[in-house]
């Protein structure tokens, strides 16, 4: 039973406000109500089992908690949603924690997002038959060993080797170097018992490059590592403290021939190597990876600004825009801040919609494969590696402006929000950095041109660029950059065609100017490339954008006519509008520096994003509240969903170990006082 | 002795590519050799009280720390810093901490930054002779209660009462709601024994606002809080963690009527209240505050960016650019990290020389005000406004740039980085919130038109303003939106008059622009202020980066020719060029939207600013290493200052306490295999 007060009152009063049914849009979004039913059974389960249902008691992690604690917590939350998934047949927490992390914040969530997709992908039919039962039951707990101390991104730069001694039949995995050193996977520190590594296979004195190899690396009987093996923590981290991502130096193990990950590649006992049959097929991974990652991203921007909504609907303060009010003015009130919270709304389903494609676009493209066609992997790579870069770091900027958007408050930890923006900001460098990304996003256009320059066909989804390569090449090959205004007026601009047109229109000339460019420099390849590369980023992230704005596009269009799909077409519009207008908005210079908008133009869309903005304000509770966040998983004093704001933070607070230390101390926290405060008053200085 | 590795063969060989003497810049940095010495003098003894010095040993914070070892922590550093400046007669303590955190981040810091100023400002003589000495010699540990958990930015919304009772000639500071409670003040929790409290002032029926009361919080006996007060802490948060932000309440707490502080406004034994000589006397320990914050953000994102570059110097990855190299590249050579790390290392300087001017100003100011002149207090007011705003944007979002340039490494707390992110990222809220102050400078932009319109003369250093006034308005007072196109072309670019006349273009149209849609509004002046905020605010800073700009011109001109001035110059036009062009610059499209700028012109720009950057490449070493950062300050093992990199960050792993625990049990984390993993493998699932 929620309390009344000041606080309470005005939530319920923002909620009550909605335009449209908010489990419409929930199930819409989760993908059922079935599913809604089922999710939230399991939820009330786990934090029934981690003891965080009840928002009276201080959250665990909010307490004294030191390096062994917060894995201590990491452990019993894991757990608990581990054995749900298996006991209750879900997938719920496959990929996500409670909390809505990736899993790989789970010290036994690697199991799931990372352990058995590689075995599925990356297997023979026999190692899966005895690995994917042992995982699947948690009988061990897997990981996945790739990035080293002195390699990321550049996976074919790793060291870690795995050398055939064709006499027992057996590889040995070393580390021959400081730099070599397994450094970052996740569970490894403590809490795995195998993980799949990534090392260079050598056989004989020649280096095939990396492979990957099933390690056993602790014990079952008593968790001790292996023989050669060495294991530690990498120490407290931004956030993910609950898993113990670690550190791992091999010094000569052995491992079976055989438990070479032999699905695509393979080497036979007299050292024979068979390629794999595809050079791109152990892409595979890292695209589905990638494409948890962005679905990951949505929900956790989504939890941010839940919590930015929740507190600006009860947080009065100041007498109103300008000062002149006669009462103090709830913050959601200013435009400031609705236009900020209401902007990162509107990117949170635009990166849930876009991850859906992406779902999609994998899902066909593992169905082509089991039919030996990988034609599409290119096109999916490049998606979901250009989609992986643009949705975490709109989202880390999103939940940090979020954050921000709770003022003093929001720095709490109590808050929960640091804890939010410190486990998606890592998304930004994790599984691909993303300055990277983005240029291997440029490659992957320019192949494209090169293709349809040789008359030859790109692939479909791709099919915009044809009509660029009309539009923007001249006989001679050089690129036409004479304006070519959009005409659009006034409301005109809340046309998705409109929309689409512009952003188009963008990514079109940056795609084939910084093309023409590249191809037309004298300078050698690699200078030419570095020359222009912010400006290949820049035209990687433009047609990405195209891509995200048609796909926002495309799933709000296949909705049938209801109030929430009119909310949505809404959340669109400024989407797109305030991509091109919001001052903090990345490249947005890149719209008009052609002259294909003007002032005038820039003012109609701004008048267009106030309106929405009006018409989107009753709903931002609602369209928070649709993506069905327990009190427990956004674990926030001041995201709480009744709005009881003032009296959790004090009540938390007051729970907080060093002051009720301190209680038992007549308010003093007497080790501090005896060393160092007396001492300072009493020195003679 | 640095150890002789790769890292440190990288590092010292771009250490000596420099094109200047890095100590000259260190001197201008800090004001002169003399202060150099003393500088590196106190720095040497506080880190040897800390026992910070040798960088071989973990540094304590990366130990397991929990909430109530964090506050030792600070107890220590902080005990140890107040007292060397009384020992030696220093200020280099007084606004910034040995790690370069404001101040505020020691429990012992309040004194300086806040509680002596303030009575400095605020106190009569009297009060002066009495509590100066006291504070100034550490007899009592002072603070400064002001926000409360419901009011914040908004100081006339706080409620806290001081109520004169006539009979005892005292006033009674009282907490009459759950949102009074004083909430966030630095070190109230448990290390002050004094605070100046902020409380409306109730004489008789009467409410005269807020005025400033010396409130003794503890026993200076045996620390325990004085009676009706209750004290406490707010946990963990974001940084800050070394100092106990704290909360109060009072329950009728008594102090004598004297002690309210009387240096402006005054109340006599019969209730007689007399007003303060001049409204705005009471904002000029404001205005000090956000200088000391502008000059500390600039070494804060400079600390960030040291480690970045230090990093990105001895750190390998991939192939270079294009990936054509025949071995693996530095990351300093890749197009996006140098453009991104030198960019930042421009807006550090750009902050810095803000500073000086914002210093300088406020000095004069000073001057004036004890000669009973007032009237430059707006314009100080606006000016370290607006700086704030700006320059704790600017660098907190440099920062976390320069974090996430540093990859995964960069998220480990081992790094030193998301300490420094997390400790800057919190001036954006504090000392008056960004959004807020942002709109001040627009009201006070608007005053200077009105004033201009009334054909009176403005603050002399607002007179760009009246150019813009012949030139924006016409007759009919219409705004003139006709295109007005910049004719350079090319590394005219380069020319610091080009580049102001660009700023001050944007600004004169932006502010001119808004001036005439708030003016001619037929809306309600809220409304109308709440239709326009974002170009308000858009304005408002367009003005404040053309002040920067012109700042950094003049403080790089009055140099003498010398190798690091020319330096200096370069990276005034990497700012100014960068400004307009970075694709993460906020605002830039207000440079070109009216047609000012030409996609030509645009394309000049980044062809000087890559001139730029491929000669500022072999300084950004040496323009990092003249902050004068020592090892212990950065507290980071990326950021050593011999490149050391891989071996610091191995060997600071290995002695995290969990990985030592595990080691002394054969390599197991006892508690959470036993507890959770273990039952997990077993589990009969």
């Amino acid at each position: 039973m929620a309390p009344f007060n000041r606080q309470t009152e005005l939530m319920d009063k923002a909620r009550r406000g909605a335009s449209f049914d908010t489990y419409q849009l929930t199930c819409l979004i989760h993908g059922g109500a079935d599913i809604v039913e089922r999710r939230r059974a399991a939820f009330h389960r786990v934090e029934t089992v981690a003891n965080t249902l009840h928002q009276s008691q201080l959250p665990r992690s909010y307490a004294n908690m030191d390096r062994e604690e917060a894995y201590d917590e990491g452990l019993e939350w894991g757990k608990a949603a581990f054995e749900d998934g298996i006991n209750y047949n879900h997938d719920f927490f496959d990929n996500i924690t409670p909390r809505y992390v990736l899993s790989n914040a789970s010290p036994f969530g690697l199991t799931t997002v990372m352990f058995i997709p590689t075995i599925e992908l990356q297997a023979t039919a026999e190692q899966k038959a005895y690995w994917l039962p042992l995982a699947k039951s948690g009988k061990i707990n897997g990981a996945y060993c790739q990035t080293e101390l002195g390699h990321g991104t550049f996976v074919r730069g790793i060291e870690t080797t795995a050398t055939l001694d064709f006499k027992t039949d057996e590889f040995v995995i070393h580390s021959p170097t400081l730099s070599s050193t397994k450094f970052w996977p996740g569970a490894i520190g403590f809490s795995c018992t195998h993980s799949i590594v990534l090392a260079r296979l050598i056989i004989g004195n020649k280096d095939y490059g990396p492979h990957l190899f099933m390690v056993q690396f602790r014990s079952l009987d008593d968790g001790t590592p292996m023989p050669g093996i060495e294991l530690g923590d990498l120490g407290l981290k931004m956030s993910y403290n609950g898993t113990c991502n670690g550190f791992a130096t091999f010094n000569q193990v052995r491992v079976p021939r055989t438990d070479m990950l032999m699905g695509n590649a393979a080497v036979s006992q007299d050292g024979t190597y068979t390629k794999s049959p595809h050079a791109k097929l152990s892409y595979a991974t890292l695209v589905y990876v990638r494409t948890v990652i962005i679905r990951a991203v949505a929900f956790q921007l989504a939890q941010a600004v839940t919590i930015a909504t929740r507190y600006s609907t009860v947080r009065e303060q100041g007498l109103g825009p300008n000062g002149m009010a006669s009462a103090e003015t709830a913050l959601m009130v200013y435009k400031s801040q609705h236009y900020r919270i209401l902007t990162n709304i509107s990117k949170a389903y635009a990166i849930l919609f876009s991850s859906w494609t992406c779902d999609a676009e994998y899902q066909e493209l593992r169905r082509q494969q089991t039919k030996g066609n990988h034609s599409t992997l290119p096109f999916n790579h490049n998606l979901a590696a250009g989609l992986k870069a643009w949705s975490t770091q709109t989202a880390a900027d999103g939940a940090e402006e979020s954050r921000k958007c709770c003022g003093g408050q929001g720095y709490l930890m109590t808050s929960g929000l640091p804890e939010i923006v410190a486990s998606v900001t890592a998304t930004a460098t994790f599984e691909g950095e993303n300055y990277v990304l983005w240029q291997q996003v440029g490659r992957y256009l320019f192949k494209c041109i090169d293709v349809l320059k040789a008359g030859k066909s790109i692939d479909p989804q791709m099919s915009y660029l044809s009509d660029g390569y009309d539009h923007f090449f001249c006989a001679d090959q050089a690129v036409r950059i004479t304006a070519s205004p959009c005409d659009a007026r006034r409301t005109q601009f809340l046309d998705p065609a409109v929309q689409l047109s512009i952003f188009r229109h963008r990514a079109l000339r940056l795609v084939f100017t910084i093309y023409n460019d590249l191809r037309s420099s004298t300078l050698p390849p690699a200078d030419a490339w570095n020359q222009h590369m912010m400006n290949i980023i820049a035209a990687a992230r433009a047609h990405i954008e195209y891509l995200v704005l048609s796909f926002f596009i495309s799933h709000t269009h296949t909705l049938p006519d209801s109030p929430h799909q009119r909310v949505l077409t809404r959340l669109r519009s400024l989407f797109a509008l305030t991509t091109i207008t919001n001052p903090a908005s990345i490249n947005a210079i890149t719209f008009v520096e052609d002259g294909h908008l003007s002032l005038v133009q820039l003012r109609d869309m701004k008048d267009c994003v106030n309106d929405l903005l009006a018409e989107l304000l009753p709903d931002a509770v609602a369209l928070t509240d649709a993506w069905d966040f327990t009190d427990a998983s956004l674990c926030s004093a001041l995201g709480m969903r009744d709005g009881n704001v003032y009296e959790t933070l004090m009540s938390w607070t007051r729970q907080i170990p060093i002051n009720v230390h301190a209680n038992q101390k007549k308010g003093v926290y007497e080790k501090g006082w005896k060393e160092w405060v007396e001492p300072v008053l009493r020195a003679k200085l």
